[in-house]
């Protein structure tokens, strides 16, 4: 039945008018195929279900803030939200009003900001190399040790333009939230964002977030818990109240038309649509995600 | 084994040295013993169990628009949306800030203006004591018809001193998103807070939400889902993200001490105890629910 | 040679396209006739010159504000500090963010919180009758003893709908400062602003803050130079940079399209013309200044 | 008399238990003695008065926008406006929330973000080598053609930590409103700002504000005008109001505690004192001036 729900949910996202608009800041992004579509759904038992263009590879993006934010956690514990808050946002993802008005302290670990400001706390004692080998052998390993690879042009292109990242960077900084320089931290940063995986590959990257993986050790169940309530309430930005209000379990999107998804003990879910709506978030990714917990009976607000 | 958490948490919270500060704007509030406390919990096979001044009655206060809201998507189903959001803000309870930057469309109808507009909407066609007795008759039947009285002396206060709130209302009304005068929206609003319940009516009252009352029709399924939603992400304010990390289940909490929480298809859990933490929201209540939430592992963002 | 300036300007008004918007949010400004245009100037040696539809009355509105301040400075000097602020706005003339921000304390007493404030100041020890008398009674010294009337009617309308004021004074009265209830100080300053001059009474009325009045007593020097100083930075709202740099000295505006302004020492100045710009000051009065500024070389920041 | 003013001001000054605190976010700000006190005045006709620490060299820092401002007009005119406003604003000097708001253009040219955009429009053809010759080559003429110099240590240690300048220079460059590298821009900016003078010569260089040089070419009168609108409104930042009323004419501070200030078309005045007040303006500076003020009668707005 959910192969059969997989498949009713790719034809209608292929059949969509309207699939938002791909981000175009760097060409890596605004050259991606905008008609492109991929779900894949790993459950209890151990069957993964795909659908669509499930092998294709993209960019992590601010996916990656849940698993930085998963090490950070398990590095540091309740050490870390005396650098970064836990309260959603009126603002948007990259907002630098937020920081001003709170003197330097990101709202929570999703927005750039404090996603920011998580990627420098996994900085301490090691270099951005060894940061970045430990990032990508974390998501290597919550995947199940396959290889998977760093998008260097994207991470250049990101480098260079991403300039509201700089700004924000240079803000926390300025306020003293920031141990290393901007630009060794920046530069870890863009290089997380730029880790690349397929559907197929997330939905198996985030078992321990749904509480599906073998081995139990990635982070202690008490983490888990808390990374699902922050994806619940801050994973889609200042879109994150209609996510919680359409799709009903706990999300986190990225720029590249990702989103990882995580019915709580029952399902880790990837979904990939490259066009986002007016929030930054994969427009069609969400629709699907909306379609499945309905035909699930997935939100986690359902009584039935 | 549920009774012996409750008597703990109620031990606990009797020795907690900070139980916060009890409202004090108007009389009815600040006199109120901010040493009582009380918990009950509803379960899905009929048992209610309750715990401290579980039959003490206190004002709804802002636990009516968890109400108000499920009546107004019964009789206008997505339509009220087109007046207020469905997003969390970093703003208080009783922002004016985030009404004039939105053009006088309120953040989402848990904060004061958002379920001030909710209330106009429920006086379409309908006189303020015909909206009101509409009100009561629906909390009644929610609890299961037993009496329920609404403190008057209360509602008259909180008319006369409750400007911060007049101040929302014409905000409201200068930007068009008030159908009735000031007078009469507001007047129904003090009146719908000041209804007063003890801790065991109230979490009967919650049935409906979690999915547990016999009676199946106080409001689709659909609306049940979304007002969790809502609750989760909304329903504390400035301090959602907080409740949502710490507690893990939808709630909503008023300015007299009370919060209704909803554990979906399994519990409605009621808790007073009148200090307030710095969000407005009742300190030891919020505390009493984290300590359930861990000790059942009720928390929607558990995965065993 | 000011007469031929002025009869060339109002040439020029007449025939200018596009004449602003008149104010619709209460049936007697919205009724008047956008056409219309009066401007006059009296100067130090005594003479008076006007030009258009001088003679015809309209309300004060905000420019009624310049004399509560004078008012209030001459009884309460810096005291008055103590509830308003001295500083421009980037928000707008009814704003409530900026209230929000300072805890109730409005940036300036040309902002419509700033000046509810005053009118509450001046109501001190006074009912709202003897306060608007003396009201009218300064006014009318400061033209020179001629009958001037209060516009009832308008008093009604504002009373009835201008919601923003009634926001703001709610948020005022909930911040603790306003002394008063709100529909005293707000009664008394509805009426203040429907008091009716016309445009040679309007500029005779100016003179003491030009330094032009035989009769020295109505302020003192200082407190004329603050609220001169005050017209200058805050006058205009949020417009008010911009009237700085094309008109160059103090002026306060009001929403029925009046304008006064003061050349220190040299000349005080009406102009009337309904219609608005997107601040909520005269289009064409604006305009009208700025010509007069640099035929007469009257702008204070002149060198020559 | 006005030598009788300056010492009686200096003796004020030289005495006042409070004199602010250094700026201390680099080593060569933080380590100038506070108890410094300088003031020139250059008149009409030609003569120069001057007391204290008159010959001590100090660093433009921000009254070089005045400058800047000054070459931008008179190279580009009026099309200067579509990238920076005109309005004061009621935040900080660095803030980037008015960025944010207003999509990338700041409030007016004299804060932070504004003058950045100022010096981005005067590199527009020429290397910052050039651009920083030009900028020089001006003040100097403004001065009389003495030898100035920049000091280079300083500058080094703004574009080292800086970071507040570094994130609002990356933030106009992500909203399109920079049209070099952060780097070029700023690498000027902070050039600009260590210019050293000293209070005799910043009387000179502002001569032509005031209509006092002899060389009537340094830029348009109508320039002239626009800059002391400007001053007025803007130069003091979110203190401006607070200036203008205590002060009472045009002005443009530093942060290394110097302030520039026009009384039109009467003298040109230099004050420094390091220790600044809460705004980041010169607090014994202002203080100075507010008294120098109120000697000679010096305000724009004194109508006598």
């Amino acid at each position: 039945m959910l192969e059969d729900t997989l498949a009713r949910i790719e034809k209608d996202m292929r059949e969509a008018p309207d699939k938002g608009l791909v981000a175009n800041y760097i060409p890596e992004l605004a050259q991606v195929d905008p008609s492109q579509f991929a779900m894949s759904v790993c459950l209890a038992d151990g069957q993964q279900i795909s659908c669509g263009d499930s092998t294709t590879d993209f960019s992590l993006q601010s996916v990656s803030k849940a698993f930085t934010l998963a090490m950070a956690l398990g590095r540091f514990g309740n050490g870390l939200w005396g650098r970064v808050g836990r309260e959603p946002t009126s603002n948007a993802f990259n907002s630098v009003v937020d920081l001003e008005l709170a003197g330097g302290r990101p709202p929570n670990p999703f927005v750039n900001a404090g996603a920011i400001v998580v990627t420098d706390a996994l900085l301490a004692g090691r270099s951005p190399k060894e940061t970045l080998a430990e990032i990508v052998q974390f998501v290597k390993a919550a995947i199940g040790d396959e290889e998977i690879y760093i998008n260097h042009d994207m991470a250049r292109s990101e480098n260079i333009t991403g300039h509201r990242n700089w700004s924000l960077a240079h803000f926390l900084k300025s306020a003293d939230n920031l141990e290393h320089e901007c630009d060794l931290t920046l530069g870890t940063y863009f290089h997380q964002c730029a880790i690349e995986v397929n559907c197929q590959q997330l939905a198996r990257a985030g078992r321990f977030l749904a509480g599906l993986s073998r081995d139990d050790d990635m982070i202690a169940k008490r983490h888990v818990r808390s990374i699902n309530a922050l994806m619940m309430t801050c994973g889609h930005y200042n879109g994150s109240g209609e996510f919680a209000y359409r799709v009903g379990f706990p999300g986190k999107s990225g720029v590249s038309g990702g989103i990882l998804a995580i019915v709580p003990g029952v399902a880790s879910i990837a979904v990939w649509a490259p066009g986002l709506n007016s929030f930054g978030n994969s427009m069609l990714g969400t629709i699907a995600l909306e379609q499945l917990s309905r035909a699930m009976n997935w939100s986690v607000f359902e009584t039935v």
